[in-house]
């Protein structure tokens, strides 16, 4: 295996956009990807595509708007970790000398009917008698709820702690441009807001929205001929859960220990060494949780950590400076690459008001699938250096 | 890169069955290949789906029904060409020495609600405004009619010619307990079938259905511990079109000719060494086109093919011993990997009645995509030896 390295990345500002078609919407990021690793569409030898709903060919007809056709083309679904799963395997493409220029991309229109006469939110909600989780309420935000119940009694942690997370990944949107919503609340307007699920109130979930994102990969030995500023990705790792793990005690997300302690120990970091942090924070709770999980505080200690403001700026590691799944928005399959950009972004400095001060080590934590039997999801840490 | 085999080959019988949910599909598929490689689940090291529309997370569902978890698992859209493209990456996977031992999956279950509400066949038929190809009536048996009515104009090819396509796949499906169709009709009774787009006729257009096939993916070192009967992989090549390629003459899909001349090329085989082919024959003009494609005959000479019994048993080539799409059906993300399963079996002599006498290379042809924009569809060879 080679190295591998990332020369370029783009994404459109996330938002509701039902008339933006889906294989525009990622050509117009991949378009902004290759601009900024300063190559030529036709470079690209491979396309891979993450989206859950905008299917069938996407990675195809992405190509089409970027002006490239006849190469392989892989279309990814791994529910909300769909371009983790796509750039894994680019990853691996790369990393084996298959190919020489990737793409990656990351799309959903998840407001949209224009192409299949459907949206991508319906999986969301599945329909009455497919589950019977779901038939009787354990929907995302149940899922999350419970897992936050489980933590407050098992360590004491408050709803308040939880909110604290909404507030400062709000507090960062307001930086980012690229965001769906870019706008602080206090504390009281976020516990006040609309109840959920107990303890979840709605500005602690994340919207429904629509975006895409893409990144040029290559080997670290090609990344030194196009720019000065190459990120290298030290580990992509990729797994599902453990059936039935997640209802066992202490509360976390079993699969996330697991992926992360790998990815760790493949980059040859440990959480002490990372600078900024891209977590799934599809819910509050889940990115108090993944403190603990990934390693940037004990276990139990997660209400600590944000109480004392340390994964934010100022703090051990600035997590999710972008605003996160909760502001910068959650269009499904478009995710996992713009966490990746984000990323990117930060370790090559190119993030203005947002930046994070001397940013070496990234890590993308990208979760999909913890519904309905959802202990089988997807789980994919991604680690990127400098 | 090492040598790659497939130790295992299962497959439930296609049909219409709208509550067999479709991570048991998959499942009972799995648990049949992994019983014929001689290996317990709990072996495998990573799952590779192909499905379009009972997604999400599929593959992680598929592996909680064969009792495997907490590793991981992608999941493949790419049409009709899905489980290929879950395949490749497989092959890719064990190729490079990432894995030992992986499951291939291809599952669709196109009649049933219960999973997301929606059916999979529902792509298939885009909604009004979708498309402005498919609006004005360029959907699937169109693009095929039409591509069938170029070769008419160009090579003189008879619409009895295209028929007996039909008439051939129909006899052999009489042989083959996995078809969902297992009845033979005279040329008469085709050419006379209801017509669904001049000049193809109900029974030479692949009919809706429900399915799963698996196979097992081992490096080809490993596979002489399991198995007397390994069967290598020789080359597995996957590929998108060229825009608006296909409007160009002659009648083609060029697509097939430039990933069949790169497997040929891979495998150190010419289409004269092939003794069984699976080959997509969503419709029966289809496959009389590929035989030119494939260059299993001259350009222009597929209806000489046909007529002269070259593509049936005692001819020059089995051309879809399983009774191929038309009969054995097209559940769509299934449709890859039954073609290798039945190509499997063919080379490892267990068919039976249907065996092709001394098969020792067989060949999959899998596209995915013709219909509106589907030039840029997808196309998968596969190439595999005793």
């Amino acid at each position: 295996m080679r190295d591998v390295a990332v020369i370029g990345a783009g994404m459109i500002q996330f938002g509701k956009m039902p008339y933006y078609a889906p294989a525009k919407m990622g050509g117009d990021a991949g378009l902004m990807a290759l601009e900024q690793a300063g190559i030529e569409p036709t470079k690209i030898e491979a396309t891979f595509c993450g989206n859950i709903g905008n299917s069938p060919n996407l990675a195809q007809r992405v190509n089409g708007e970027i002006g490239v056709s006849g190469i392989p083309a892989f279309n990814h679904e791994n529910a909300c970790a769909s371009s983790s799963a796509a750039f894994r395997q680019a990853f691996q493409s790369v990393a084996n000398g298959l190919h020489e220029y990737v793409l990656v991309v990351g799309v959903e229109n998840m407001t949209t009917h224009i192409e299949m006469g459907t949206t991508s939110a319906g999986p969301l909600v599945l329909p009455h008698g497919a589950n019977i989780e779901s038939d009787n309420g354990r929907m995302m935000p149940a899922v999350f709820a419970l897992l936050g119940r489980q933590h407050m009694a098992e360590f004491g942690t408050t709803a308040e702690q939880f909110a604290k997370v909404a507030e400062k990944n709000h507090k960062h949107s307001v930086l980012n441009p690229y965001a769906q919503y870019q706008k602080m609340f206090t504390l009281e307007e976020i516990l006040e807001s609309r109840m959920v699920c107990d303890p979840l109130t709605l500005l602690q979930c994340c919207p429904i929205g629509d975006g895409a994102a893409a990144v040029v990969v290559t080997s670290a030995e090609n990344a030194k001929k196009h720019t000065t500023k190459p990120v290298f990705v030290e580990a992509s790792v990729l797994t599902s859960g453990v059936y039935k793990e997640s209802a066992e005690g202490p509360a976390r997300i079993q699969g996330c220990v697991r992926a992360s302690e790998e990815a760790y120990e493949t980059a040859g970091v440990g959480p002490d060494d990372v600078d900024v942090v891209e977590l799934h924070d599809c819910f509050s709770i889940h990115e108090l949780v993944a403190y603990e999980d990934l390693g940037l505080c004990p276990k139990g200690e997660g209400g600590r950590f944000i109480d004392e403001g340390l994964s934010g700026y100022g703090g051990e590691v600035v997590v999710n400076p972008s605003g996160g799944l909760l502001c910068k928005g959650h269009p499904i399959g478009a995710t996992g690459v713009a966490q990746l950009v984000e990323v990117v972004w930060q370790l090559q400095g190119v993030c203005g008001e947002r930046q994070v001060p001397d940013a070496k080590v990234g890590l993308t934590h990208n979760g999909g699938g913890f519904g309905p039997g959802g202990e089988l999801g997807t789980m994919s840490i991604t680690i990127v250096k400098t």
